[in-house]
């Protein structure tokens, strides 16, 4: 078997609205079918969408959970009924199965257009080595993290998520909505190739992977006492060390990065974080050298 | 009687933090009083702050009304008590009488530093003609516009918004939080200066005056369907002709502006404003003569 039905979804965040707007465009532009391949592209959450909000009762983008024993509280969220939703008729057993989903979202961090991967999956490795090879564009690694759990592409064999920042929530922004129809133009035509093995890998791809996160200052009441240092605001992706400033709080003081390792943060300041305490995660960078399994595997998909 | 205290307000949109950390940084720094003038600094929707949205039951800046026959419903909101508790305590018949109100805020929109005065009072006139002559700043006349009333400057006898973007909501910016330093502290200055008749006024000043707003294109269900074109989009200020482009839609559609008159837009694409149904204001441009009344009026304040 190989891939026949792609899955693109946009607004799994409700206030996200740049990526509806490129797939109403990209949809009006293109067929859905290319090349045998079927696409189906959807609003991941069209009530937090209407409303203009993240979400309704719990953000749909960690509502993907393998174990469906939620508690008493989350079986009545309007998320997990959806996320079952979308599994139960895009998912690989679905109705109408489809091998992959691409999940389109913005941030208003700084973060330009780049890819983020969860695991280390071969098959996404495939995708995002032709996405990097041919954009050079930067790959958010996220693994190993318990207190973050349940992405909607995890739910699929093969996913990944395209994030393109920075954007003000509900902010219509045309540059954004571009790079979006650009993303998926390549994207389709990538897949396409692969699936005719017209391709080549590239010799190693670079990922950011995922370290950890901190959070805001905070006073003894718990509310943030502290700003995304100057220093460091919007600058996503470049690396720090020891020393470096974090945060400057309201009474002037610096805190500083104390590691001993380099590191690369990603995700500084964004808004949607805030409630999930992250200020912004932190990353080390790794060179992973292509291999002839991440095509093979693809092709099993 | 002459200036005694000014009240300064912050947050009075509880998802525009950017002016709350300004004040914080303010006060860590400069005395309350100076020459002889004492500053309040208040946020105005703590409670919507700290929830991270813009307010509770009813937007704040428009709450300010007049008459205080409410309906049963709007007797009950939280902000048309905290807008009576603002002016029982520093209004200019409060417990702590302030004579000027500057109220600082937050835009999505590419509108720069810029200010915002409401009807035609003579003493906003006179600070708003120092701060142009000073900075250059554009002045946004908001006036006769029956379907936004309540403004909180309005319930004072002198005040003026002072209006940065583009920033999204909720997303610390050091170098909006700057900008705002930079004008509180210069408004501090000229106020003084005002004050011991060491100031003269520029000769004339230009103001934008609203001339309306218009909506985004909507589908038959009332859902928009549209975005600001991208040769409008972050044009705040520049002024367009008949057969300009305003908007896109789904279809591809182009939404020229067909008024016969020179118009220049503001607030293009402000998040806030969907509720209202605005996508942006239109306005004229106005040249106003200084006249010496204006700061005669100040004195008497």
């Amino acid at each position: 078997m190989t891939v026949q039905r792609i899955l693109i979804v946009a607004g799994t965040h409700g206030n996200e609205i740049n990526p509806i707007w490129a797939v109403k465009q990209f949809n009006r532009n293109e067929n859905s079918l290319k090349h045998g391949i079927e696409y189906e592209y959807i609003i991941g959450n069209p009530i937090a969408y209407e409303k203009g909000c993240r979400y309704i009762d719990a953000d749909l983008n960690r509502s993907f959970k393998k174990s469906k024993n939620y508690d008493q509280n989350e079986n009545s969220f309007y998320e997990i009924s959806r996320a079952n939703f979308l599994v139960d008729q895009f998912g690989i057993n679905g109705s109408k199965p489809c091998q992959i989903a691409i999940d389109l979202h913005t941030t208003t961090a700084n973060m330009g257009t780049s890819i983020v991967m969860y695991g280390r999956r071969f098959k996404d490795f495939c995708l995002a080595a032709l996405l990097q090879n041919k954009f050079g564009l930067p790959i958010y690694l996220h693994e190993k993290d318990k207190s973050q759990t349940g992405f909607l592409v995890e739910a699929w064999p093969c996913g990944l998520v395209i994030e393109i920042g920075a954007v003000a929530q509900n902010f219509y922004d045309p540059k954004i909505i571009n790079r979006f129809l650009i993303i998926i133009s390549s994207l389709r035509d990538e897949i396409d190739k692969l699936k005719k093995n017209l391709i080549e890998l590239p010799k190693d791809l670079v990922v950011h992977v995922h370290q950890g996160s901190v959070d805001y200052p905070r006073d003894e009441k718990g509310d943030i006492d502290g700003l995304i240092h100057p220093k460091r605001i919007n600058r996503d992706w470049k690396m720090i060390k020891k020393g470096d400033p974090l945060f400057l709080n309201s009474q002037g003081i610096i805190y500083k990065y104390d590691g001993d390792q380099f590191i690369w943060p990603v995700f500084i300041g964004e808004v949607a974080y805030k409630e999930k305490q992250i200020a912004m995660s932190y990353t080390n960078k790794e060179v992973i050298c292509s291999k002839n399994e991440w095509v093979q595997e693809f092709h099993r998909l």
